[in-house]
């Protein structure tokens, strides 16, 4: 009988995910947000259809997978040519952010739980998910103006910091350490040698793999030993107290070395990845979210506003310091305010390590839809306010659009990331 | 806890499945007897590191996906184009197939147990894995003869026929119906009903999918909705008494319904299955088979005999009947004596629903191993007894081979299946 209930929850999941996630494609909003509602739709706010329990194991290998896939996708050569420029927004941008998130997590007493717990709303906060927004403008035919190209890579440095934040801060207060006897010490010697190992041993240590796959027949043998490599990862990075997706983000980058496969290791789990597993997360994140009245509350408001605010102030004031211009710097922080499967994996993450209550599931739900109905609102309004003016003095400037290559590659990667796959 | 045990167990299972099969692929050997040996060496019989309840559910997926491309490659034009004389060897070969099973399961007291053990033992001994007889005539350069494609014909024929009595039997006799009232008879009008609308309706009812797809943007969307139906029609064949494999087999027949999007689905199902669900499939049927001294008995061996002879003399026969020539037909015979993984899925059927003690599957293992480790050194031997007269005055018949293409898309295609991807 369990069987059944698997067969049914994951078949039901993965069709109704993907049938709202489409329509909410086309209606020009992320994908998630339709997984998510297929979820609510099922689960226990409305049909009661589906369990989440039946379906936790599916959902956790997506979200590890998804991570596997974000370090193997980070091109750290790409961010060096990138402007300095970025680098100070996304510096000045992230820290606001975090420290409005920290903020509201003590204002609205979120540390009575876990004293963590204002720290890992700061850390929610700092990603962004830029899909909608490249989407957005790019659909305006924003794109390729400078403030579109700023965009993208601001948008690339937060999730890259806020992953390294992640790890560096989950390393250091993931178990709560008393410090009152030595013993105490060795979950932190097993975690700094776990990252020792990953970080310098590991990338050296694949590099052996294209020499066994290179005889193997076909690129499924690849999938398997990356899938597997993953899992035993994620678990090791479980066992002693990290979070497994943590690992998998690790060992994403390990990847990164070992050029001649990491083409088709990033196809073939990319592909199980969206197309069995990650609608599964979200459609449990959706299954999770329990929406009663109680959810109509100052927290929920404050921190809402909170995510909201914090990303626009800090990357408008990051911009403002550079000197540009008002309506460019404008377009820089509303296009950061988006969130999506960074800020729900972290939470996942919080709860997972019993930081965070699960109510604030139900918020970072709310938060991850309200962000990516508003943006594109707003990115609109930005622009039609300058529009005229812009026709009447701008037009030569803004008419031979260069297929500048970087920028294309960028946008075609960030458009497929956020809304074709996932 | 559980996820933790669940990540460790898919990893170990899927690097060591994988690298087992590959080696034993080197050594001329089915992978699916590696990926088998990976599951014993770490589950209960030797490491005792893996529990068969944890990858369950996994595995399961594993061969419900794989009856699905099972059902969707079964060509029924290209049955028609290959000669009627396949069809007689068949046909001889599987009945007699079936009665050795039968006869075995009788003399061995399986009845005792469950009165329609004796028959599935002989449906579990009817079907054929060509993939080690393929490419034993294949290194021997004797695939392209008039008894390589005989082999070749006769073997999909015996699949499709085994495949087809199962479904016809286990909707007769899956449930134990005492038809001593009216009620009794409702799960054979819902299994009924269940067939009628698999077999009529749903070819035409999936006819709408492509007309969605093709406005999809990725070729992961195909994947994640024949994926989620596979999972809802297992669910309702389970659901009604029926194995869930008989309905994804179904479903699959139906897929070859839609041509233009046939391709995507078959690859990326196929990805996803060989890349992570398939080979934890073997591995658990690894991790269940628990060898033990009281293995080695008179039911054992006597349904090893029977497993090999009934398909030797089966097709060996029918072959004569059709007066092929004394070589020819027993190099059909031993061809046809490999099993794998269609009679590991019957023999799962049969113990989930109740037929089959679990000790059952344990002699179902060593058939595999045994019968694939002996028809390489039997066809061999065929050759060899008759080379010399061979090499003397056939050669002018075998020196211009010509690239026939039905063989070749064969070859390849059961080379592929057999080899390099289970």
């Amino acid at each position: 009988l369990s069987l059944e209930a698997l067969l049914l929850s994951l078949g039901l999941g993965l069709i109704s995910a993907r049938f709202l996630g489409e329509l909410f494609e086309k209606a020009g909003l992320p994908s998630v947000i339709g997984e998510i509602i297929a979820g609510i739709i099922l689960g226990p706010t409305l049909l009661n259809i589906v369990q989440p329990s039946t379906i936790e194991e599916f959902s956790q290998i997506g979200i590890i997978f998804l991570l596997f896939i974000i370090g193997l996708e980070i091109d750290f050569k790409e961010m060096k040519k990138i402007s300095n420029k970025a680098i100070v927004i996304t510096g000045i941008g992230i820290s606001i952010s975090f420290a409005g998130g920290m903020i509201g997590g003590y204002i609205f007493g979120l540390s009575a739980f876990d004293w963590r717990a204002p720290i890992f709303i700061g850390l929610a906060f700092m990603a962004t998910s830029v899909g909608i927004t490249v989407k957005t403008l790019y659909d305006m035919d924003k794109l390729n103006t400078d403030e579109g190209k700023t965009v993208l890579s601001v948008a690339i440095y937060d999730d890259v910091i806020t992953l390294i934040a992640l790890t560096i801060i989950s390393a250091s207060i993931g178990e709560t350490v008393g410090f009152t006897d030595i013993s105490a010490l060795l979950p932190l010697v097993s975690v700094g040698i776990f990252f020792a190992v990953m970080i310098f041993v590991v990338p050296i240590l694949i590099k052996v793999i294209p020499r066994f796959t290179k005889t193997a027949i076909g690129a499924e043998v690849i999938l398997s030993v990356a899938a597997g490599l993953i899992l035993i990862i994620a678990f090791i990075s479980e066992s002693i107290g990290l979070s497994a997706i943590l690992g998998s983000f690790l060992l994403g980058l390990a990847f990164r070395n070992i050029p001649e496969i990491q083409k088709t290791v990033h196809d073939k789990v990319e592909s199980v990845t969206n197309g069995v597993f990650l609608p599964i997360f979200f459609f449990y994140i959706g299954v999770l979210t329990i929406i009663t009245p109680d959810l109509l509350s100052f927290t929920t408001l404050g921190l809402i506003l909170l995510a909201i605010s914090g990303k626009f102030i800090g990357h408008f004031l990051g911009a403002k310091i550079l000197r540009l211009k008002n309506r460019e710097s404008a377009v820089i922080g509303v296009g950061m305010i988006p969130r999506a499967e960074v800020l729900l994996a972290i939470t996942e993450i919080a709860i997972g390590l019993g930081i965070f209550i699960s109510q604030i599931r139900t918020i970072m739900v709310l938060i991850v839809i309200i962000t990516s109905l508003i943006t594109p609102l707003l990115l609109k309004l930005l622009y039609k306010k300058e529009q005229p003016k812009l026709e009447a003095c701008e037009l030569p400037e803004r008419a031979p659009i260069e297929p500048e290559e970087i920028i294309i590659e960028e946008k075609k990667k960030e458009i497929k990331k956020e809304f074709k796959e996932i």
